[in-house]
């Protein structure tokens, strides 16, 4: 079997997995679908939820030097003419003479058209902008025309302004968003990994230019620390020096954080010295000035930036294909996912050992209760006997069961199955 | 004065506030705005953070009977087709037939054109379709359609089937989820109450179709306890039971919660029995079935929905009216925001008394940085002297000011100063 088949095994695993178990859903699934576009289920809305609230938390609320701010999806058209989206913001495109279908130029290197098998019948590649386009307002003309944002950092750009105007930061300081974006992508691919629908989460930092390289350095370091955070294992996790030929035009440094997925080694986060392109060109296309003044002094001049900027649904990725461990108890195979305790979307399942005895139920009620109330994410799971519950666990990566038994109702403990060993453990309720 | 000419001052000294101190600011305000959007600065967020996340917990996250998804916000055209969308999701348009700008037909009861002034030179009305339309993968034309969803609820419907896949819930059970949803308003209007994006936080709840009126009630309930929770006067709320005739066509009772805003009452919220009219949709047009199987009988059935439909923009409004205070200390007039505590965006200011005293801006940063890792959500703020400061604080709805003076380096004690009341109290440091 070659190695790329047990990635792509790998891969289906995890989604077979992931929509099986309530944590992601293709888009309009009942309808037939939308290509691109994924639900997040029960499960996967709080594993979603806890990565951006740690994200949220570490680099935004507990820093003094963080602003967050949340600007709405579509903008003024202008904003993308200045960023160079409307005129750069493409991908080339080829379509096959014989069916017409349209792929992205670097998806048909077999010289087979994907939809009709057609050899070489290929047109020139064309470069279609990625933009969904759409009009604002009750008349549907040039100056209507509105996009949904293809990145959330011309969110911050556009607010560098109103920030400062409301609360005079000290150099340097940052600002975090997150929110969604959106990519008319040719041809989405590979699960969560390249959809058209999507939420970032990105940071504008603005420096002084002279200071950007220990900045940079900074941030270096904080994206390893939220990597561990996240729990990635330091091993998939490689930095790639872009180099300069395949750098945007605007930045004069760009680390890509890669990661090893089910489907190779591809882009997690990026790390990226934009210069003041982007303060430069508002400053250029409002006439209104970007200078940042600092206190006491006469000392003014456009911040320079580093932008880390993270995708949620890549993050996502990493974490679940990380957590996917596959091993064997007694000779049966066994799937779990290894979360990190405080990423697990269920902390605790909580069950009577038989669903049929009264007096084990409503202890076991009482327990759930309990922990409920302490941790938020516990789970009641009486179907089916203890082996499957742990099993059933075990896959949606549900660090500890706790399992109520007779004896509980006489030493007022209960029974803790640890997800990663398996071990079991009594516990008293007091000490849960 | 009339009534109104109060009313409309104090929206504009809110929305004036919001701007200035980075609550809320006009989307793409750099490049001249776009009429209907706005931006959240880093007090806005906080605000609309503690409000989100205080709904998903009481609603979701605390209860057995809830589940969680978040659908993508584009959506196969399909489902606007199934839920009427499509044909009936429209406001009648009229034109001025002199300058050609464009109106909700209601917005001109003036009868004079609100651009060019021209008298009674109104089209006839026509309907205009409120979503906004664009175009998914490469191709443009019918088949890649594709809207920004006007509503969140869709999403949930959508996934019904495979949530019930994945949990198997007991009946009655919900489904809940928040994100930005879509209207293309032709007179967008009232600072954040009627805009082009906002975002929703919608409940549909399924229930057997005799049983109701029982969760209508219960949700009638809980969408009291919610506002009490968020902090609105209860007298400042009223339950609208929408007659026959106004009611959706769907939906058998509608009640609305309006709130007294400045700009006078308006809708806050919904609660609507849905019947099964979109689980109905789903399952005629996608010819799978939409039956609830009660575990463990033959009993099947296509639940009826409960749907407590929550605005997070209209509720934030809400919540910075409810707020909004004005008074008089010493002879001066004062505003300030009285917020819940548990929805202050800064939960404690700290200073020193005097900035230009080392000692005291050391012991100051202490007591920061304890509070800060307590509570998160604590600002520094040592410009102006201490009456400005209160000033400042009061006006972004600080509950507490917390002072570092002198006497603090021998009685390792600060002065406690109170939003509401102005009276500062003595606290130790260790009791904070």
């Amino acid at each position: 079997m070659s190695n790329e088949n047990i990635r792509n095994e790998k891969m289906e695993a995890i989604v077979s997995l992931a929509k099986r178990r309530g944590f992601i859903y293709q888009g309009s699934e009942v309808y037939g679908g939308l290509s691109g576009t994924w639900d997040y289920g029960p499960l996967g809305v709080r594993l979603k939820r806890n990565i951006m609230n740690l994200w949220w938390k570490m680099f935004v609320e507990e820093r003094d030097d963080m602003y967050g701010v949340d600007a709405a999806i579509l903008m003024n058209q202008k904003v993308w003419v200045a960023s160079g989206h409307t005129n750069t913001f493409s991908d080339p495109m080829v379509e096959c003479n014989n069916c017409h279908g349209r792929f992205r130029a670097d998806a048909i290197d077999t010289g087979k058209c994907p939809t009709c098998g057609k050899e070489n019948s290929f047109s020139e590649p064309v470069q279609f902008n990625m933009m969904f386009k759409t009009h604002v307002g009750p008349v549907e003309d040039e100056s209507s025309i509105s996009y949904l944002r293809p990145e959330t950092a011309q969110g911050i750009f556009t607010n560098y302004r109103n920030v400062i105007d409301s609360f005079h930061p000290d150099i340097p300081f940052g600002i975090g968003q997150q929110g969604k974006a959106f990519r008319n992508e040719i041809s989405p691919r590979d699960f969560i990994f390249r959809t058209r629908e999507f939420e970032q989460m990105e940071i504008e930092y603005f420096v002084k230019s002279e200071k950007w390289e220990e900045s940079f350095e900074m941030w270096r370091q904080l994206v390893w620390q939220y990597c561990e955070a996240i729990g990635l294992p330091t091993e998939l996790v490689h930095e790639f020096e872009v180099p300069d030929k395949d750098r945007a035009h605007y930045s004069k440094r760009t680390i890509d954080f890669e990661f090893d997925y089910p489907i190779g080694r591809e882009e997690l986060l990026g790390l990226a010295y934009r210069t003041d392109f982007d303060l430069g060109n508002i400053q250029r296309e409002t006439g209104k000035s970007m200078d940042y003044n600092v206190k006491g002094t006469n000392e003014k001049f456009v911040p320079h930036v580093i932008e880390p900027s993270f995708g949620v649904e890549r993050t996502l990725m990493a974490v679940l294909s990380a957590a996917y461990t596959e091993d064997e108890i007694n000779g049966e195979k066994r799937v779990f996912l290894k979360f990190p305790e405080h990423l697990a979307p269920v902390k605790y399942a909580v069950s009577p050992l038989l669903k049929n005895k009264p007096e084990l139920v409503t202890k076991a009620r009482e327990v759930y209760k309990l922990l409920k109330k302490k941790y938020g994410a516990v789970m009641w799971d009486d179907n089916g006997n203890i082996g499957k519950r742990y099993r059933r666990q075990d896959e949606i990566g549900t660090p500890y069961c706790v399992v109520v038994d007779f004896d509980t109702l006489d030493d007022n403990a209960v029974t803790i199955r640890n997800r990663d060993t398996t071990e079991q453990k009594r516990v008293a309720i007091s000490e849960l």
